[in-house]
């Protein structure tokens, strides 16, 4: 039996990740990658069926264009070319303007460009990408799925800075949130667990990935969340050093460092990386925890210890809580860091099931607290999945 | 009956606190304020006996020395400085050096001067303060009282960032916190409320003036606070942002903002100011609210709610809590912002008691909450007598 397809584009400054998603199973049917665009060795790689291939693009030229014609060769190959009835591209930033996913036209492609003051690194390339695609599928409507989306239900209280008011009129200074794609996923996935519908139900999801980020689901709506203006906010990760004190930029301005080196500093030298000295990867810091590292316990500890608090901080954004619901490559595989968050919520009578704990990793969900305790369940995400279903929504709308 | 009798002073850059505190009942019986230091309309101005008096200084000179000179005529006059048997100092940066009180000499003051990287506004002004009450009173013995010293026991988790180590390495780079002396003092006073050894206690305090700070306190310790590096970090203050995205001051700068400009903003042009746009007094955003306006109303939502974000934040940190304790200007005057932070709180159990609410002000300690629920109480704080009690214990030692 054939299935509808959507095409799935993720498309960087110098890369663009694309899947094909069975509208219907919502399983990937083809997944694949290019990358080093800009470079002489720029190349696309896929998964198809088990297998996985690779292509050289040439050593110049516009790569976007040249990998999604690539790809449109390849679908054309492989039979699936002409079972795919939509594209979906993720968009970093939608501002104020996007709260839910469009269908995309010059007006709306116009406005994601605009759009890039605020994501200077990613909203213009999700345009080239978008460009690139209406070139060679000309005939397929193509719709926008923002990170920022999920959370414009967000009230002022949680998302107004306090900051002089004209730094939000006049540049848009707020906190928007990112993996909103992934928030609302597993919010929705939750509540079928739960066995409620999505818009009573109030669960505390924790998307623990390279970047990582916090929601407070109120309703089946987003009501806080701990990335900010921008994803460098919040939780520490991979890289990145999470909510800081301003004082610390002027400080070391004052030093004499550049703004260049202050934000590589923080964005790229910080987080595990940068407390451990070792490692930007999660399994590596608890290894080496494990074998006795102290930089990579300290590392742990920071990112455990503040996991927590974002989360106790977000449950007096809530009447009830039914479930804390940890994703992400960290949230569904960390059994250790699970583990301690759990741990520190001791407080408020959670209790880690060591035995679901260790069931939920590998793709597999579940609940990982004890019976008659207060929740805490893993549930693996699926952007591309949402991105497919919403484009799918839009086009039988 | 005479009493022992300790001056205590707070010498910032301009301007100059004093205030006799009796060693036995820790009341103040003169307390003064010299200010604009540095201009020709420089004076000292003092209460005692319920009676306020001032004095111009001389248009130029030094006029820290110029305040004490005419504070220890003042004492002779008022035939109490034969009663003054030491002199305590607040200071505002300890760095890791200092984790309690210390008798000043040479080398104490040397290394506080040293400090001054850290608290660039606050420490050379405490040096010239303590230079001249040095001068004017060689023979007695003087101490160093420091806002940082309470919370030297955070552990790592709680006062490293997510920065690369050689920042905390280089430059010392972590989280200080300050209003110790005030956080130390009312949970002090907590323990004998609750009846409970110091050392057993376990409370969340809450600071709330036009700085304002939080602080969870585990069997007695400092484990966590919000003020980091400096004093702009946390909680939204009077004109001061708190935590913010670092990424926004990058965005200012790429805006053409100077550092100074960004600064100013941050820490003179935020919180209840720049938020309302209307004043960065408590009480003014409160009535503003009450009689309709939006701004005033934002800015007390998103005050009180980052308010209760942290105190649940702390519970972490905790293996039990006794008691959160409002203090501070705010903390102990403002009903409605301690009703609204009790609201946020519900979900733990919190309850407020109207009744016990509305009496707990004007320097009134109280429980704040029904019995048989979760306990938050006011205790006003004294931060000179602590000042006064630490120096005293010191020369007793």
């Amino acid at each position: 039996m054939r299935h509808s397809l959507v095409l799935v584009i993720n498309s960087g400054s110098s890369s663009l990740k694309f899947a094909l998603i069975d509208a219907v199973s919502g399983d990937a049917r083809l997944t694949g990658l290019g990358e080093c665009f800009g470079l002489s060795d720029a190349s696309v790689s896929w998964k198809y069926d088990g297998e996985k291939s690779s292509f050289a693009l040439e050593a110049t030229g516009n790569h976007h264009q040249q990998a999604i014609d690539r790809l449109v060769l390849l679908l054309d190959e492989l039979g699936l070319k002409q079972d795919i009835i939509a594209i979906g591209h993720r968009v970093v930033h939608g501002g104020e303007r996007f709260s839910e996913t469009v269908k995309i036209d010059d007006q709306v492609l116009a406005e994601i460009e605009a759009l890039s003051e605020l994501a200077p690194l990613h909203n213009p390339a999700h345009v080239i990408g978008i460009r690139a695609a209406i070139s060679a599928f000309p005939y397929l409507p193509q719709y926008a799925v923002f990170d920022t989306a999920f959370h414009q239900s967000m009230p002022a209280k949680a998302y107004r800075y306090a900051l002089p008011e004209k730094l939000y009129q006049d540049f848009g200074i707020r906190r928007y949130g990112f993996h909103g794609t992934s928030h609302f996923f597993v919010s929705l996935e939750a509540a079928k667990l739960l066995g409620k519908p999505a818009e009573k139900t109030n669960v505390i999801t924790v998307h623990l990935g390279n970047g990582a980020s916090i929601c407070a689901v109120r309703n089946g709506q987003s009501v806080d969340t701990s990335m900010g203006f921008t994803p460098t906010a919040g939780l520490m990760m991979g890289t990145r050093c999470g909510d800081l004190d301003p004082g610390i930029v002027d400080f070391l301005i004052n030093k004499g460092w550049s703004q260049a080196e202050v934000q590589q500093a923080l964005n790229k030298e910080a987080g595990f990386l940068g407390v451990s000295g070792l490692t930007s990867d999660c399994r590596g810091i608890v290894e080496a925890m494990e074998a006795g590292h102290a930089g990579a316990k300290l590392a742990f500890e920071i990112f455990t210890y503040r996991v927590a608090k974002y989360i106790a901080s977000y449950m007096v954004a809530l009447d009830e809580l039914d479930a804390i619901v940890f994703t992400g490559g960290i949230g569904e595989n960390s059994l250790p860091v699970r583990s301690e968050v759990l741990k520190y919520l001791k407080i408020f009578g959670y209790r880690e099931d060591a035995t679901g704990n260790a069931n939920a990793r590998f793709g597999e969900k579940g609940v990982i607290t004890k019976p008659n305790t207060p929740m805490a369940m893993v549930i693996p995400t699926n952007e591309e999945w949402v991105i497919a279903r919403e484009s799918m929504a839009l086009l039988h709308a």
